[in-house]
Formats: structure tokens, C-alpha cells, sequence
């Protein structure tokens, strides 16, 4: 790693976050009419119209404006920003019968979906916490401590330990197959590992240390492939793996056949998953101030397997997905994948000081700067060609909003400048 | 079964429960001073002065008293006993700052241990939610509600499943070893059974029957011995099976050396507890409307070890304690296991109609009746040897109470009156 060319590189982060990717949002999010943010432009970043607050895509604007200011960007606005978001989730999207925020609003705020998801859960856990320790207003903690609360209620699972995901409004549970009730995911586990991480480090308690403890476990001991160590997306109660189904709440765009079916569907790992598992759990550990190099083998193998495999050392970025064993099914690039793949890469760098991960980030780097990014509007193309000719156009919809794209920017600059700052030549 | 005998035996049991248990309790238990229930009394009935009001104690005596007017005992003076405890244990023994209700008290109601053990908490549900079902006072579901959720917070293992057991007054969990904080047991997780059962019939909440039904997950797939199906006493976090120890909390008067250890520590199992967990399972499952006779085969297992294992068919009554797979270590003789073993015997006998149970419930009913009750004072000895001679002499302290002896009685006869409209006559 030369620090002239990582200090090129993180003034390129820098200038995509601060002159295209965050004025992209602050220039067009804010619903001043029905409050809380829009969220579906399309791919000239006009407003495509589509009727409908996600929770997710709230949660994670919320998440994306409250970390920015945290971060140190903004000088205050975002902080505002961030403060609209949480007053809309607060006084629309919380359940105040059943508890719990809904999935589904529309943009004036009446409920469309009333299901309580686990998935978006997590994201209100981590989005409210991560508000809360950016601006000090106490109603972010308060409302991540009763999300928090209200899933060791109903959604834990005393039998087999995990979490159940899917419920009604009253929190009854839903039923199995594709209303999910019967299936546990690396998905909700893995973002509960990053919500209860953000929860912890705000409020300190020792009930969301040790749930947050217990989650580390299961993602290592139950989730995670026993030899290969990546992630195997989808399990019966029991931890047994079960073939990977399309759910009826989706919450995000991952492909499968006009049935509900994918190939593979038993033996199929995604490296954006697997290494941003990697550099949560990284994150959680520092959090946790439990030594990293306790499971130092586990990281390694986790990021050589997406370095081997997950890389397109020819057209460059990363690719969707394959087996666990190695070797690739999907050669097209996923905007979301990019962007946790750059964090993981500066992390393995960060930790091993080997340059092949240092090479593997700046593989991505470059085609996220010079392909991905859709210039003159400043976000990312959602699906790209494994050549970089997009496929789809949207720049932003209830499952693709800026938490991966402004995330992966504020996490890589800061690692940059660790790496610089240590001054590692390898 | 004689229909004659039952008639007989049924009026012998009532007999003591209306002539001589129920009034040993009304006529001394109240504390008229500092509220509450006074707990500790010697072989003559006497006040033995102990200074401590116990969870468990005072639990109990509300389940007692709630149990047996709602059994339709005591033309509504037991309703008023029941709320004259309800109202101690509400506005004394109930933590403001953290929630849950202490473990132990003085008589005045200090706190002198601040501890939240989940087995008294267990009690707590399950003598609230009998209160409210046998009163209508409403405050009876919701503590017994508020225990219940901050069990899933605060204990339940979200890894391994089940619950831990063992806190300190703000719910961090107790260390490892004696202070029982890296244990799981029998004990915990079968009263559970017994409170959520009594809890999801008063509230008929689905997610307390979500959790009923995964504790008899637990209860049947990791508690019990896989081939025996009789009792594990207690294990590690992950179930493998742990050498039984002495808790520093202590819930009951198991035998121990001086040095807390335990011969055949893991080779163990008591009948008095199989049997209870046989007949708790039933009435759990009559509660959830499902059809016992799904689970027969195992029920039978149980019901017959301790037929053929545990029954003193030379001089009468349960034994202490053997191997699991059969044979006797302890042939002393406590109170508690001829309770819970009276009731079974019935239930075996209604499942099966075979007459070796019902004679194995006479032969027990005889030793109580015969032996154990302490003549003009009304209630049990707490331990007699394998003969009857009183071993220890005390009628009540902290872990001996009214809650196995008066629930044998009010059960057997409830279930006597079924053999008999049943007519069986095997």
C-alpha cells in the first residue's frame, strides 16, 4: 500500500461522498409536505412517484443523515435531516396498539403494510441508536431500547435460539413457506449483529452487550458455512439449511426465477454478505472491547474466500454470488455488494497488512468511481453488467436508498486515513 | 379401580385437605402486623420465628389459597387470604427500579436478598395468573404478565435456547458455578411449563402459548434423558449434561455433602420430579387444547419408571432419587415427591386405565395418609425415613409450604371424581 496512492484514493472517496453522494439526497429527500423522506428517484434522480415510506428506506436515511453528522460532515444540517426522519418514524410509523413500527406506510403516512419485520426492525434498532448518538436527542435510544424489547418478546426463540422474522401487526406469528414464519436468514441475523452493536454502544447495558454476545454466536456457530465460513442465507427453525425462497415481504431485489425459486439454491453465497459479516463483526468487537484477534482465522478465511472468488479481476468490481466451495453462479455486479466489499477489503487490509486485500479494495474502488457511480446525478446504478453497462436504472426505491452507498464512503475514508495514519507500506 | 375404594380414598382426601390441611394455614399463616404470610412453623404448628419472607413462600401461599377457592373451597374466605398476599407481594416484594420481585425479604418487608431467581419468578407468574383467574383482580395478570417479559428480555439465551436462571437485582447475570449463572435445570424450566401453562390460560395470548410450546420443546428434546425420558437435574448453557451442584441460592432442600457436591452427580434423577413433569405436561397440553395422546407413548415411559423405580411397595410411598435407568440411590422418603406422585399415579391412571397406577396411587395415599400427615397439627412431614419415622421435623420454612401438599389434595380429588363419573373399573 502506497500512502500516495491511498491518499488519491480516499480524496476520491471524499469528493464522490461530499459533492455527489450526499448532496444527491440532501437536495431531494425531504418531504416537507407529508414528513419523512422520499425515497424512489429514477435514474435522472427525478422522483419516480411510487406511493409508499418503507421502513427500511426511512430507517436508513435516518441512519444515513445521523452518521454523517457524526462522521463530521455537514457542519449541522444533516443532524436537521436526520431529526425529520425520526419524527415521522416516531409519530407514524410506531404501532401504538400493538408496538412495533410498521413495514409499510404511504407517503402521506397511512399504513399500507402493517406487519412488524424483523429485517426492517433491525434497521429501526440501528438507525435510532446511531440518531441518538449522533445528536443526543433521547427518543432515538428510547425507541431502539422498546424495538429492542419488544423482540426478546416475540421474536426470539427459546427452543432452537435465533429469531423468528416474520409476524402479523399483533405480533402473532406468520405462517410458513414464503410468509417466512417457519425460516430464520443470515440477513436479519447478521443486521441484528449491526443494530444491537450500534444499540450497545449507546446505551452501555449489559442486556444489549450480552444479546449482541449471543447473536456473534450464532452467526459463527449456526449461520455460517462450518468449513468454508461464509453465509448460508436461509434455515428451517433448527438450524437446518433450508433452499433459499423468494418470501412474500421482500426487502431487497435479489433474483429468482418468475417462481419464487433460485439455482442453487441450497449452496449459494453472496461475498458482499460474507464480507461485510466480516467487518461488522470487526466492528462489534471494538464496540464490545473484546480482542479482534480472537477470531483472527475465522476473518481471514471469510475475506480470502471473498477475495478469491467475489473479485473481478478482470472487468473489476464484485460479483453476485456462488458456491460455498468456490467459484462463481452470477457475474453481474450489485451496487449493494460494492459497497461492503470496499469497507471489508480496507479492514482485512487494516488488520492482515497483506496488499492482496489492499489491491482487491482498490479494484473495487475504481469501478465503483469510474462505472458505478451514475455521473452528473451522483448515485450508484442498482445492477450492472459484469462489463458495467447498467441493467437496472433506478437510483433509489424502498430497498435501494443511501445506507450501503453513503456507508460504504464514510467507513472506507475513515479506514483510509487508519492506514495512512499508520503508515503502512507493504 | 374399585369404584368404591375411589369413593373411599377420594373421602379420605378431602377429609384432610378440608379438616386438617387447609385450617393448619388459615388459622396461622396471615400476618396481621407487617402483611403478607407468615412461613416458618415447627412441629407443633408453632411460629419458629425465622426472620425471612421468601418468594417462593409467598407465592406459593397465593396459589394455594387462589387455587383452592377457585377449586370452590372456603365459601370466598380463601379469595381474601389470596389478596391479602397479593398485596404484599405487589406493594413490598416488587422492584420500582428494575423490575421483577426480590427473592427474599425480612418479615417487615426489608429486602435481604435483592437477587431476581427465575425459579421464584416462575412461582410469581404462576400464582399471579391463579389469582386473577380465581379472583378477577386484575392485578394478578399483570404482574404476572410483567415477569413474563422481562424473562425474554433479561433470561431467555437467544444462542442455545432456554433460559437463564441466575441475576443480580439489575438483571446482569450471576457468575459461573455455585452462583449458577452458567446453569440451566430441570427445576427452571419445568416450573416454567407449570406458570406459562396457568399464564396462557388467563390471558390467552399467543405468545404465551408461543413460549408454553417451546418450553415443552425443551423440556422433551434437551431436559429429559433421551432413552429414559426421566429428568436431567442440570446442565450447561449448551445442554450438554452438568454435574449437579449446590447452588449459594438455594431453592429447595435437595441433599448435598457439606462440600456441595452430590454422589452420582450425573447419573441422577428424582421421581417425585418425573411424575410432575408427566402430569404438569398433560395439563399443559389439556390448556392448549392439543391431544395428549400425541404424546402417550412418552408419558407412559415416565409414569412407569417411577412404577416400577420409585414406588416402596414394602413399606409404602416415592423414594428419594436413583440412576435413570433404574434402581434406587435414596430411599428416604420426602414430602414433595408423594405429593406430585399422587397426582400423577391419577392421571396415569385416566390416560391408561391400568390398574398397576392406581394402585401405586393407593399405595402412596396410604403412606401419606398413614405416615407422613403429622397427626394434630395437619400438615406433611418435610423427610421420613424409608419406614416413617420423622427425620426432619419443621411444618413450613422458606422451601417447605403449602403449594405440593394442598395441590395434591385439591388435584387427586378433582381427579378421582373424573375416575369416577368415568366409572373405570379395570
Amino acid at each position: 500500500m502506497n500512502r500516495n496512492d491511498l491518499i488519491s484514493l480516499r480524496k476520491e472517496a471524499e469528493n464522490h461522498l461530499v459533492n455527489e453522494l450526499l448532496p444527491f439526497w440532501t437536495s431531494r429527500m425531504i418531504d416537507s409536505v407529508n414528513g419523512g423522506y422520499i425515497t424512489h428517484f429514477d435514474s435522472n434522480g427525478n422522483d419516480s412517484g411510487e406511493d409508499e415510506k418503507s421502513l427500511i428506506a426511512q430507517a436508513r436515511c435516518l441512519y444515513t443523515m445521523s452518521s454523517a453528522h457524526r462522521a463530521g460532515y455537514g457542519n449541522g444540517k444533516y443532524a436537521d435531516l436526520a431529526r425529520h426522519g425520526a419524527d415521522f418514524m416516531i409519530d407514524r410509523m410506531w404501532d401504538r396498539e400493538f408496538g412495533g413500527f410498521y413495514w409499510m406506510m404511504d407517503r402521506k403516512g397511512n399504513v399500507k403494510i402493517d406487519q412488524k419485520i424483523v429485517y426492517g426492525l433491525s434497521f429501526a434498532i440501528y438507525s435510532m441508536s446511531e440518531y441518538t448518538l449522533a445528536t443526543g436527542d433521547p427518543r432515538g435510544r428510547e425507541y431502539a431500547e422498546k424495538v429492542f424489547d419488544l423482540l426478546q418478546k416475540y421474536s426470539a426463540d427459546t427452543m432452537y435460539g435465533g429469531y423468528w422474522e416474520m409476524f402479523h401487526r399483533d405480533w402473532t406469528l406468520c405462517g410458513p413457506g414464503s410468509m417466512g414464519g417457519d425460516r430464520k436468514t443470515l440477513d436479519v441475523h447478521m443486521h441484528l449483529m449491526e443494530a444491537y452493536t450500534t444499540l450497545y454502544e449507546c446505551t452501555g447495558q449489559e442486556v444489549h452487550r450480552r444479546k449482541l454476545l449471543e447473536d456473534i454466536d450464532l452467526l459463527i456457530n449456526r449461520i455460517i458455512h462450518p468449513v468454508y465460513k461464509t453465509g448460508i442465507p436461509q434455515f428451517y427453525k433448527d438450524w437446518t439449511v433450508a433452499p433459499q425462497i423468494k418470501f412474500d415481504i421482500i426487502w431487497g431485489w435479489d433474483r429468482f426465477s418468475p417462481d419464487g425459486l433460485k439455482g442453487n439454491a441450497t449452496d449459494n453465497t453472496a461475498y458482499g454478505h460474507n464480507a461485510e459479516f466480516a467487518w461488522l463483526l470487526i466492528h462489534a468487537l471494538e464496540i464490545l472491547q473484546i480482542d479482534k484477534n480472537n477470531y483472527s482465522e475465522l476473518i481471514r478465511i471469510v475475506f480470502d474466500h471473498t477475495v478469491n472468488n467475489g473479485i473481478d479481476y478482470e472487468f473489476g468490481g464484485v460479483f453476485v454470488e456462488g458456491p460455498h466451495s468456490g467459484g462463481v453462479y452470477d457475474m453481474e455486479k450489485e451496487f449493494w455488494q460494492q459497497a461492503e466489499v470496499l469497507i471489508g477489503m480496507l479492514d482485512a487490509a487494516l488488520m492482515f497488512g497483506d496488499e492482496k486485500y489492499f489491491e482487491a479494495y482498490r479494484n473495487v474502488h475504481r469501478f465503483v468511481i469510474d462505472k458505478m457511480v451514475n455521473k452528473g446525478v451522483g448515485e450508484w446504478w442498482p445492477l450492472m453488467s459484469r462489463q458495467g453497462v447498467p441493467i437496472w436504472t433506478h437510483m433509489s426505491h424502498s430497498w435501494k436508498i443511501n445506507y450501503h452507498t453513503v456507508r460504504a464512503m464514510v467507513q472506507s475514508i475513515e479506514r483510509m486515513n487508519k492506514l495512512i495514519d499508520k503508515n503502512i507500506s507493504v
